[in-house]
């Protein structure tokens, strides 16, 4: 018998029919004889109705204990109704919220982060046979006893916190789309499902803008040495197992089942949430760059590619470039004018036509090749590139946004990963 | 400085206007120095639409514990939008669920009874200068921290036990009728608002079918001797003030605003929500009787009138038809079936196209011309009566449902509660 935790998107639950589709999924699970916690998020745009809502009596953007609060009430609902829908097939079935399955996290609200996970609930409800459906994207702050949520893809990170305190045999992560593609299905329409990625290679592409899976969630999987697996509620594929560590026993004997010749790359991610800023001008003397990002940094502005270029008009001036998340583009040009009398910089550029691209494989450092044909593929495509970052198993580049889409595909025919069949796509993918 | 708790139904917070303009009145009266607490129920449909949903997933009504979750969702909503529409007004507010409120109730999912209030957030977050706002409807079972409902009026319910717990001067329920009227102005048009009515004339009221409060909360705030202020929220006009005991001093001194010639009948109620039954052909032998109602009695069956008319065709049987809640009629049915054989009577008749019509009035009893003028009334509308019980401040009958509406005007007329003004009425009232 498994321990298995399953988490649903609010794509797969969009209304009662995937209410029930996903309880007839969670049966069938729990009648092969494992124990079941499932991680379900908001219903469809339940969400989005609520944000919403919110905007309709409020232009305050501090009521951030309250907007909690009401948010909580999307999978408060959804929990619900999935019991009932289970409880209709004939299985035991206990819904818990955050606070009650003890997800306890910081005080942020909005973005809180998990201090501690206290299932004893859970534990209990599944000694008693149920099948244990808890609130994704909620906890409670132990300090001032109030709800907080985790932010975007705050249902994932609770699906692999309770797999990983309940030391679950594996995570479940179920959307509407079959698994990890080398590339975005919806670009790339040859692209092809991964049978099985590794923990670190996971992290880059979603930190380089692959949607299927939270940069948070696979990084908690990667820490507490959580396999994933990551596929559709609308079908019964296998999809791609996500494992952390070849080290591992367990995983070593799932590789065996993995075809021997692993490709190089895994595949082609983008991301077009991006902004650009340039700082322009800034005195090249030590200390002036360390000023800028020190006062983003005090800004929580979270930083991605940053370049320094030599000035051709001046040698005592240089320009900083860096990407930046696009809804963060206010606060960064607020904080550069705020201090640009001090820092003594010429003037700031802001650009937000602009999209990532980044191929992400295992060994790429060992393999000079893989650069070269990268850049050749993206040279033959027209594509001129802006900015260039790397690390031991990713090359990302900036180019403009309209030629995000041709770039990704001629960089994924360029390392062979089309395949024969027509990728399936679903929908949107849900939080 | 007063302390008044302000509960507001789903008809005052039926979309993002009824809620800004709800916020308003809570600023108002926090701006003219009181403490406030507001008790809200689920935004308009709220409620129903959570139930829709519940009943598009499953057929299963023994899913209590789930359908709790569910609801409870709907006050999350509305308090939590409340709650930024105050901020909004630039005033402190915090919401707070039925849990964290410290509504402590039983473990009846669906129908809990209060146990204890245990306030304490709720005195922190005023004693911190804060509007505090409160789920109705909420509460949770100590024992196994399982979230509850407290059934249709427990909003009421949760108002009034929370300012008997805060010992607040007053609670306001607000909805969308002017106040308690001498009969519904949806049926008498010359209805008319009560300045004042006394705690024991409200009970009966409510329990006759007048829906404005909830029995419960009635009975509440008279054994709590809690002064009720029932209002609309959609106008500025006084409400109808329900006070628990003329001995009590703050009361007598609000008496002595009251005009002193207090009629002697407080209002004409009215009830379509009743069946009645009638078991045919009992043994008209002792002990028959204590069997029936005792076996109504274990199944939780509400009786309400009882009648044993002797059996004209036989000497040894006689029958006995009593009045309860329509959705307990199959309940009701099925237990008598049960215990036919056992118990010998003959048949069973059931008609829920019945009405009943209350008079109520502060010494009524000891005036014998009242009875007189009601049935006179009632004969000359041309109503027949097949059903009398009454009270010391009460008279009620069953009359053929399509004669209620004409039944209710005549003794309103006979009574002289005719107003000359039109009674405004506002829309649907909420839970």
């Amino acid at each position: 018998m498994s321990l298995i935790v399953q988490k649903f998107g609010g794509s797969s639950v969009s209304d009662a029919e995937g209410v029930k589709r996903v309880a007839r999924r969670i049966v069938e699970t729990k009648a092969r004889g494992n124990d079941v916690v499932v991680v379900v998020s908001a219903m469809g745009d339940t969400t989005d109705d609520l944000l919403d809502l919110a905007h309709e009596v409020s232009s305050d953007r501090g009521s951030s204990r309250e907007l909690d609060m009401l948010l909580t009430a999307g999978e408060r609902i959804s929990m619900a109704v999935l019991a009932m829908a289970v409880h209709e097939l004939g299985a035991p079935a206990q819904s818990f919220t955050g606070s009650q399955a003890g997800m306890i996290t910081d005080g942020i609200h909005g973005a809180a982060r998990l201090v501690e996970v206290q299932p004893h609930r859970i534990r209990e409800s599944l000694a008693a046979g149920n099948i244990a459906i808890v609130a994704g994207f909620q906890g409670m702050n132990r300090q001032t006893r109030d709800i907080t949520t985790m932010g975007r893809g705050g249902s994932d990170t609770t699906a692999v916190a309770m797999a990983a305190a309940l030391n679950a045999d594996y995570c479940e992560i179920y959307s509407d789309v079959d698994g990890v593609f080398t590339a975005d299905p919806r670009i790339v329409s040859s692209a092809h499902k991964l049978n099985e990625v590794s923990s670190e290679e996971m992290l880059e592409m979603a930190a380089n803008g692959a949607k299927i899976l939270h940069l948070r969630c696979v990084e908690y999987a990667r820490r507490f040495n959580l396999k994933l697996h990551v596929r559709s509620s609308f079908s019964d594929l296998e999809g791609t197992w996500v494992i952390p560590s070849a080290t591992d026993a367990d995983s070593a004997e799932l590789m065996k089942e993995i075809p021997l010749e692993q490709p190089l790359i895994s595949g082609v991610a983008h991301d077009r949430s991006q902004a650009k800023i340039t700082v322009v001008g800034v005195p090249d003397v030590p200390g002036y760059a360390a000023k800028i990002f020190g006062s983003l940094n005090d800004a929580h502005v979270n930083l991605d590619m940053i370049v320094q270029n030599v000035s051709t008009k001046s040698a005592e001036r240089t320009h900083i470039s860096f990407t930046l998340p696009q809804d963060q583009g206010g606060t960064a040009l607020a904080v550069l004018r705020r201090v640009q009398q001090e820092i003594g910089f010429e003037d700031i550029e802001y650009d937000d036509s602009i999209g990532k691209l980044s191929l992400v494989g295992a060994g790429m450092k060992s393999n000079p090749g893989v650069s070269f044909q990268f850049f050749e593929a993206l040279s033959e495509a027209g594509v001129n590139i802006d900015m260039i970052s790397t690390s031991e198993i990713r090359i990302s580049v900036v180019t403009r946004a309209d030629l995000l889409d041709a770039a990704v595909r001629a960089v994924h025919t360029a390392f062979g990963l089309d395949s024969d069949d027509e990728a399936t796509v679903y929908g949107g993918t849900g939080r």
